[in-house]
């Protein structure tokens, strides 16, 4: 049983929660509680356990039925306090590999729904559009390099597992692959205070990109030129906007909507 | 200039920033930055201002005209950064009065688009709700007394200022709103895994109230007894359920339109 914050793979597991510098190094990142450490394994991406000692052999059965099949550590509970990212720790964390997608397949993948997040910096906001766009049945999310980082312990919770379904990818120029996009006949909608048409105007059911941009200052203005139509979500009161994951739901579903409604 | 925390004003204003008794006890919260003092006032709710001193004299003209009308205090930087909520404080922040409302004054509003939270916990959630619920016209949101605290520092933040404009109450029993609804012909909406039908095929344009539950939990079983019908959002994937402020920005703008269509 590792009893040391002293010991090398906690150091490691510390590293990985706070530094994304460490994540993008070394390609990990940690997941925590039965759920999601349950979906690292059916995904492919486990590499370890590590339980506290006062969960062990009680553990939750999803993860029970891993233990023989993943090299798995025993941590003592208080250094399992100091590895995990919640104030109250379920006592279970796997070490995961973080799926890897390339933009060209990402770009080709059917239904043609894609989400292109510019500059979100919100980590709650990032995990609960992804968790969005996988009920919505989005095809891909497309993120800005200024974006908050994906494998952020926030984030991760966030998505509900989401994280392990949804095909992702950070772009050097998210201009440009609206640019590609265009060029592929898909129209790229952007929310804007004073856009043209409503956000349930426009037929997305041949495929469609929506850009949501940076909570504070919205879409960048060379992002903003590469967009098709200006879409407005209509809205009573005195808001200047909505929230961000908001508003990406809310276009999402209406999606969504259209899809079904056709098919 | 006040600087120091052992000030009457600076105590009593910690106070009000950590403790939802306190918040009770006085019916006074705490606004921060120049856009919600600003709302402050403009809803009559602004008792006194703070100014830090690096930021006074060169003020946001939202609150330069604001100084000449309400009593302000010039505070430390060192000392306003403890007074303040947010890591990077914007050296402008107010006393506010909490709005107070009628539940049975918010049951006879026009419109009649009610939003009920069953014991709703999370602060971020709270606001965003509130945001959208102003954007999305509703009449009033009902809130059992388990739910989080709306004057909760994180929660008057994520609400842009809906807080001051959307009609809320805190109410005993959350089953018994529904039922007085019930008993004025309007339905009473509740979202669940195996709902029984989508949640954009009911018409909501006589009034209508939506419950959405507990993050973890859901609906609780006494509320739901009383639930006309249950509503169910399509997902694609393997998710169990959505965010609930993505849940209930769904529902409360199929509703807004519903009603844009009709009118």
């Amino acid at each position: 049983m590792i009893s040391s914050n002293a010991n090398g793979q906690i150091k490691e597991l510390v590293k990985l929660q706070r530094q994304q510098r460490q994540r993008k190094k070394s390609g990990l990142f940690v997941v925590e509680g039965a759920k999601l450490v349950a979906e690292a394994a059916e995904y492919g991406k486990l590499e370890k356990l590590y339980l506290a000692e006062s969960v062990s052999g009680r553990e939750d059965e999803r993860i029970s039925h891993l233990l023989k099949h993943y090299p798995t550590e025993l941590v003592s509970d208080s250094i399992f306090g100091e590895i995990s990212d919640t104030v109250t720790p379920q006592g279970v964390l796997g070490l995961a590999a973080m799926p890897v997608y390339e933009t060209e397949d990402l770009l080709a993948l059917p239904g043609k729904r894609f989400l292109l997040l510019d500059d979100l910096r919100d980590p709650g906001n990032l995990g609960t559009i992804m968790r969005t766009a996988e009920g919505a049945g989005m095809s891909a999310v497309i993120l800005s390099k200024g974006s908050v980082e994906l494998f952020n312990p926030k984030v991760v919770r966030a998505t509900m597992g989401a994280i392990f379904r949804v095909p992702y990818c950070y772009v050097e120029s998210l201009p440009e692959i609206a640019r590609t996009l265009k060029s592929q006949e898909i129209p790229v909608f952007g929310t804007a205070m004073n856009g043209d048409i409503l956000y349930d105007e426009p037929d997305y059911t041949e495929g469609a990109a929506i850009v949501i941009g940076n909570e504070a200052n919205g879409i960048s203005e060379e992002m903003f030129a590469e967009v098709t139509e200006k879409l407005c979500i209509p809205m009573a009161g005195k808001l200047e906007s909505l929230n961000a994951a908001v508003s990406a739901a809310l276009i999402m579903y209406e999606m969504e909507r259209q899809c079904r409604k056709k098919c």
